[in-house]
């Protein structure tokens, strides 16, 4: 059998370890690739590196410093809107949005797909419930490609260079339904913006409203662990 | 008369100094962008610093860990060849070449265009004295500027985002011919790959050997400082 090497971009959240899962189901070698970009808080590093482990992938952390570029509700002192959920009605750009952060993540995955030799990039962006960023959109990915190709040794050299988004068309209910199919274990997986010091998930911003929705959606029950206030 | 603000990627060298004299001379409003990726030296942010202030412009450093991915003999412990010429003229990828650097660089100064609302990113890369590097050729640089347009906020709203590469088809001489009529200072550049501990030019590496054979070909005095033993 072919040996096949991926580097998975992986948050710790529920698109990325369902990704991670639909990799494993495919038989690849994982190099699960995190970033610590001035995030408020790291719970979802410590979940990344959870998920790498319960997926036997190796495990790399890249700091990218973002947080002078600033420009976010996610990196810099803007409030989290509670929720922003009206801007993804209106199709309108939200604070949380990071500038070019997806651009950022698949150039070092790129760096890194040419260290370990892979030939395939996961990333686990959708287009349904997106929040309205522009870089999760299905045009974003096969342009990212396209310059991956032309941008590296690899590409040059012909073993072309694949970036795999299979949640791109799925809503958040398909995900959590393909996920709990190949026996992914939701709450080790962490998803919220805004966590309380504990690490608890709020419920109440743009993230959580989207899981909670998702789960309710697919029948299945909501593993993770919210604030008391909120319940 | 509008307004127009640039970012510019600058590593202190010969061609982004050229690129800087270049923009200055069209009125952009300059944004300086160098990185610190573990080069083993740092002459070239100090040189990028001096070449910042010179054009007026405001100079930002990121730190990216490029260290970690390795690859490369600027980055990691492979010896730099003296030279690998024979690598260009027959077409191969150099030992110098750092796994998806310009796509890493080229990425955040998207980020940074985006927070500084510059609608124009200069690089100076150029596809003849280019050492064979993919990331220096004009196809990358319009498939960067596709994925910039789909990528960012700014392009989705449409204010066009432009990459420019006015180097592109130049030759190190003719670079060197266009920067001294703009009367660029070659003298604050640095371009070396492996200078002395007093930041003198070995003589010897590949860009050395460009620029001197550039200045050489262009009929102007190299102002550059080598190290003795190769005087």
């Amino acid at each position: 059998m072919k040996n096949k090497t991926a580097i998975i971009l992986s948050s710790g959240g529920l698109d990325s370890t369902t990704v991670m899962a639909i990799a494993k189901k495919e038989n690849y070698i994982i190099h699960s690739l995190s970033f610590n970009y001035g995030q408020r808080h790291l719970f979802e590093l410590d979940a990344a590196k959870t998920v790498a482990a319960a997926y036997g992938a190796s495990h790399h952390i890249v700091k990218v410093d973002l947080r002078p570029i600033g420009g976010s509700a996610l990196t810099a002192d803007i409030d989290v809107p509670k929720s922003d959920i009206d801007e993804i009605a209106t199709g309108s750009i939200p604070v949380t949005y990071v500038p070019a952060r997806n651009t950022i993540f698949l150039s070092y995955a790129l760096a890194w797909a040419e260290v370990k030799n892979a030939t395939v990039i996961f990333i686990g962006v959708n287009a349904i419930d997106y929040s309205g960023y522009p870089d999760c959109r299905p045009e974003f990915i096969d342009a990212f490609e396209k310059l991956a190709n032309l941008a590296t040794k690899a590409g040059v050299e012909g073993n072309k260079i694949k970036i795999k988004a299979p949640l791109i068309n799925m809503s958040k209910a398909e995900i959590i339904k393909k996920g709990t199919e190949l026996g992914v274990d939701y709450s080790i997986t962490h998803s919220c913006y805004d966590p309380s010091d504990e690490g608890l998930a709020c419920g109440k911003c743009d993230s959580c409203i989207l899981r909670k929705k998702g789960f309710s959606e697919a029948g299945i029950s909501d593993p993770t662990l919210y604030v008391k206030s909120f319940l």
